[in-house]
């Protein structure tokens, strides 16, 4: 969708969100929500295991009905109540684990909040489907260090995949492990698919709007951080760098004010 | 010292410092720095081995000739050019290393800026010592997991320290590794000694100051946070918890800004 504008919301001075009490997660993740709905998004993808394990039901429930839509640019939107879609990476995550496996067999790695949530598990066996689930703290941060291809990635991979079942799939249920897919392929084998709920988010994103018309200018890319914006720059660096303008935002401004995109 | 008031700045926001360029920790102390003197501090103690590995000489000449005093709460302080004293964490920690070994081999382990920086290393060997020294990327986030006393600690703890040639005593070089003490003498046995620098830092600091009087009221403790407060408290409260005020700072209220205490 390139001739669309998107607003990427990085909460950074309170990552990370895996370890969190699922309300804090929840109360972080309805004021994102509240100031991007303020943007006036057209809908919202909640690009985050944890969050969308544990706050997708609330944030459907308030985007359903959004009441203050200022538009872009400062131009009035859309007056008075409209319906913001939301997205999550759950539901894309289970529904490709679904297409891939065979045997009916799936394992699922993630954050504590993600795995402790019960989200995919629940997801997968009402598909019939067997789950064997394992939260990885560690790896979060493998990937913000930098080392993803290390003997610290390899050797806490084996240890959280090793009381492991037979599967023939594996979802990464975290943004960050596609990062980690090389060292993830190597200890479970060939003979297991690793599943990015990734591509088949932006697939069931981009099946909701109308194409744009050729010609369209290409969309522009805003990325607000909670946290400092040298700092992410360098940790988006670390990972594979970021294209756009870095708008730094303060947290007390998430507290559902709207405000019009810079 | 519970007579004196104490100012604690955690640049949450920004952190980990421990993979970051030396020139970018520089710039952050830098202004961290002016922003304590500027709030009227008699003494300013960098309790970061990173920042105090590459930032200290710029942070002594910088606070040597400190121009505004504006004092605590509001009040006028000292007028005109005063000296801000500094301390660091590193060479606290080489001194309570050479009292305590005996076969003159010394370790430390550390961030990666920490260690790259060679600090420790020249410090040891001026002294006559054999020093072996190890970046431990991982540890700061085992232990700000709450994974202490995990697996995780375990195998990462011995993966570092794997290849260590004999020595009777390791300096923890960053200040969250105390809190790894268990695993560490595990690891290590109970011939080797773990040398921590926060006591011989705060014996320095005390010996500098004059005794408070008897009957003295107890001194305030702030903390400034650049990240968020809840977040903070949250992260805290795995490791032990934090007494006093937490007050939120914008990381743009570093750049240099003189500000009285809240």
């Amino acid at each position: 969708m390139p001739h669309r504008d998107f607003v990427y919301l990085g909460d950074t001075a309170r990552v990370p969100y895996g370890r969190k009490p699922p309300e804090m997660v929840v109360d972080f993740a309805t004021g994102i929500a509240d100031f991007l709905c303020g943007l006036g998004v057209e809908g919202l993808v909640v690009a985050c295991n944890t969050a969308s394990a544990v706050a997708l039901p609330k944030l459907v429930e308030r985007c359903a009905r959004w009441d203050t839509a200022p538009g872009l640019d400062g131009q009035v939107g859309i007056p008075g109540p409209r319906n913001v879609p939301v997205w999550g990476v759950i539901d894309p995550g289970v529904e490709a684990a679904t297409r891939v496996t065979r045997t009916g067999r799936v394992g699922v790695i993630g954050t504590k909040g993600t795995i402790g949530s019960g989200a995919y598990q629940s997801r997968l066996e009402a598909r019939g489907l067997r789950s064997w689930a394992q939260a990885c703290p560690m790896l979060v941060h493998v990937v913000e260090e930098g080392l993803a291809d290390s003997p610290e990635a390899e050797i806490l991979v084996r240890h959280y995949l090793s009381g492991r079942p037979e599967m023939d799939t594996l979802i990464l249920g975290c943004t960050h492990y596609p990062v980690l897919r090389d060292v993830l392929q190597r200890v479970v084998g060939d003979a297991v698919t690793l599943v990015d709920s990734a591509e088949v988010t932006a697939e069931t994103v981009a099946e909701a709007f109308e194409p744009a018309p050729r010609h369209t200018a290409p969309g522009r890319v805003v990325h607000f951080v909670t946290g400092d914006p040298v700092a992410f720059a360098h940790t988006a660096g670390v990972i594979g760098g970021v294209e756009g303008t870095i708008v730094p935002l303060a947290v007390t401004e998430l507290a559902g004010a709207c405000r019009s995109m810079a």
